[in-house]
């Protein structure tokens, strides 16, 4: 007997069901916001992270040598796939290139709730404009599908910021600060306490005076204490930024989704790569404390992997964490099998049940019929540990009188109907 | 700049509706079946593969040494991993069991038309049941989606066959034959000359004389014939297995299916684990050489995977050879975006632009609006890239009047219509 490897999953048809709608549901959204569908190698060149990422990626590859020697990893994410296809067809795309696709990714981590290392994400990405609409749409995207599958505003909260108000306001002090650490620190304020927050950010060059005061200053939530803060910091870049970040929520509000978001300046995403507005989605009871989904616009990227320079804003769904927050809002698609019609056979009766099943079929019913001559009650049993709706009886009695006995297998209730009236 | 992989795909958007548009329709097709999705890791414990396969599996394993040393592949095929899933929950699952999954496989192999190292395949099987009827509805599940995707009778011949015939013909020659050598050489008759086909026999351990009588006796293509074939090989297992095959393509002409396939003893199928009917797809006209897709019944492999002894039979469809012949047939889905509207802005009309993008959404279609405050001339020309089928204009003009201009990119055609009517 073998084993599957820790930190992979099997999906069996009731989870898959649940899963499928979840899925269905994101991608859904993103069709109709006018995201087109691609696909792309799940094994890729190592050199597309090992030449550019950061260790904690690198670390955690699923890398090997391949059987004509290239260095080969899975891929552990999706944007330097992406990069690299808009590299290689950059003349002929046009522009804004809005993309979408489900995949698995691949991550040598350790496992725990809500953290596998075979993982997958719905990727929504905007390339080619640098508009505060682009970021506002992928946000509305999110906020959308979040919708579609039955939360609203009580139960996630989208918290919106932008990196250059952070780097901004940490350049304006006057202690020499190591933004990127700075920032770090702040992306992980959230999980740590409050003095080994401001110890971070003391080793990232401030004092415990101005961690102080920049911890304050990152309470701002709404767009007044923004453009004060942007006055504090008092550059063009932190104008800039609180001018680009207002137009995104703005442009939010106008796509519908204001309610969804949130302004949250301790939100910083762990990733370097991100140049402007960033966001995160998290369950707005606090219950369930990862991210839901996280995202924003790097416009730096598709050039660093070989492109000509192409502004960048989009997001990752996973696949983890979204089903637990849809379990403590009360709103988890149900984990089972349906069924419209079972065919049951008694007798000698395979060419007519076969006929009938191929009917339905051809109307679009999903329906199983006996395949291993089964006798009426463990017919009926199977039936019902498929949830089917309705079983049709296919009698050598009834059949002989040109009928066929339905029966309702909620209310247990039958009736007969001629051969010729069904299916309708 | 980076290359992908040799033997791996870039799916773009256009490709990928294409694609999208056929996956739908087998998985579809499954579903009206009964069978239910399933989804399994792609990496799994090497030994699955090498302590069973055929060294041609083995040799083309993306296997490795993960950073826990344990020894792992990317999978090769499903079969050992549904056998694994299976055996894992053999007490908990109600029988038959009928899955489906689309996902990738992958092969170091070489590099030709129609074959990558990396591809996809639909796996449709039925587990827990050796009733001929499970045979036929794989097949006729076949015969269903083909049909859906606009090929009929003319544009495909399903050729089945069953292994035990091929086997009890070989063994009642006087020669000492090597049944499964044999067989793999009918599974390559097709591809090489008579007198190469005819050395392979020899090889196996027939005489000329009777691989030639051999080679007239599979000429069989009627039921009475197959019935002369089993008193020719004059044992129990020849004519239980012509019986078998028999039932199995009456109960496929009850499914309807009959049209799509032809009895073809040439059919042998190359895997050694086939122990019953086999089946394969091919083009009827002939021009795409390989195979559509292949099954067959495999009664012994979830036990030899540490499972309880259960029956089995199914079916791979790629989508390596399938689109090249619907190509051939000239039903292959358009390779092209599709986009119900455009909304496009002039002026400062971005509030009521996004409020009827996100009114159309909200109704179900396919949007599309500016992201990147270009000239009216450059979103109409974008809207025709998409293919928009119809382009809102909403104009500071238009709109202080209380209209929205809709214009048909088909015929160029414009109407106005008041903001309080669209949409509908």
């Amino acid at each position: 007997m073998y084993d599957r490897l820790k930190g992979f999953r099997d999906f069996y048809p009731e989870e898959m069901a649940a899963r499928r709608e979840i899925v269905d549901t994101v991608e859904d959204a993103c069709r109709r916001y006018g995201f087109r569908e691609t696909a792309s190698p799940f094994l890729e060149p190592a050199e597309m992270w090992t030449d550019k990422s950061g260790e904690d990626i690198v670390d955690e590859l699923y890398a090997f040598e391949d059987k004509g020697e290239r260095h080969v990893t899975l891929a552990p994410e999706l944007t330097p796939t992406a990069a690299r296809m808009i590299a290689a067809k950059q003349q002929e795309l046009s522009k804004p290139i809005k993309w979408f696709s489900t995949r698995p990714f691949w991550r040598y981590e350790q496992v725990q709730q809500g953290r596998f290392r075979e993982f997958y994400q719905t990727n929504a990405d905007i390339f080619g404009t640098d508009d505060p609409r682009a970021d506002a749409e992928v946000i509305a995207l999110a906020a959308e599908y979040l919708s579609d599958l039955g939360l609203d505003a009580d139960d996630v909260e989208i918290r919106v910021s932008h990196r250059d108000i952070l780097g901004a306001v940490l350049r304006s002090f006057d202690s020499e600060v190591d933004v990127r650490a700075a920032i770090r620190a702040v992306d992980k304020s959230e999980k740590i306490d409050r003095t080994e927050y401001h110890d971070l950010l003391h080793d990232a060059g401030l004092s415990y005076d101005e961690a102080a005061e920049f911890d304050d200053l990152l309470a701002a939530t709404d767009r007044d204490s923004l453009s004060e803060l942007a006055d504090t910091a008092g550059t063009d870049t932190a104008r800039d930024a609180v001018s680009n970040l207002t137009a995104v929520l703005d442009a939010v509000d106008d796509l519908g989704a204001g309610e969804f978001c949130t302004l949250s300046l301790e939100t910083a995403r762990g990733l370097d790569y991100y140049t402007g507005v960033v966001f995160e989605c998290f369950d707005a009871a606090g219950e369930v404390s990862r991210a839901v989904l996280g995202g924003g616009r790097y416009d730096d990227l598709i050039e660093e992997f070989g492109g000509q320079p192409t502004p960048a804003v989009g997001f990752g769904q996973g696949y983890a964490t979204l089903p637990l927050l849809l379990e403590r809002a009360g709103v988890a698609p149900e984990e089972s099998l349906s069924t419209d019609y079972y065919v049951l056979q008694v007798g000698d009766t395979e060419p007519a049940a076969a006929s009938v099943t191929r009917e339905l079929r051809a109307q679009g019913h999903v329906v199983e019929t006996d395949l291993s001559g089964r006798s009426f009650g463990a017919q009926l049993g199977y039936a019902d540990s498929i949830n089917a709706e309705t079983v049709v009886i296919v009698g050598e009695n009834d059949l002989a009188e040109g009928n066929y006995t339905l029966r309702d297998m909620e209310t247990g209730e039958q009736e007969t109907v001629p051969v010729s009236e069904f299916p309708a």
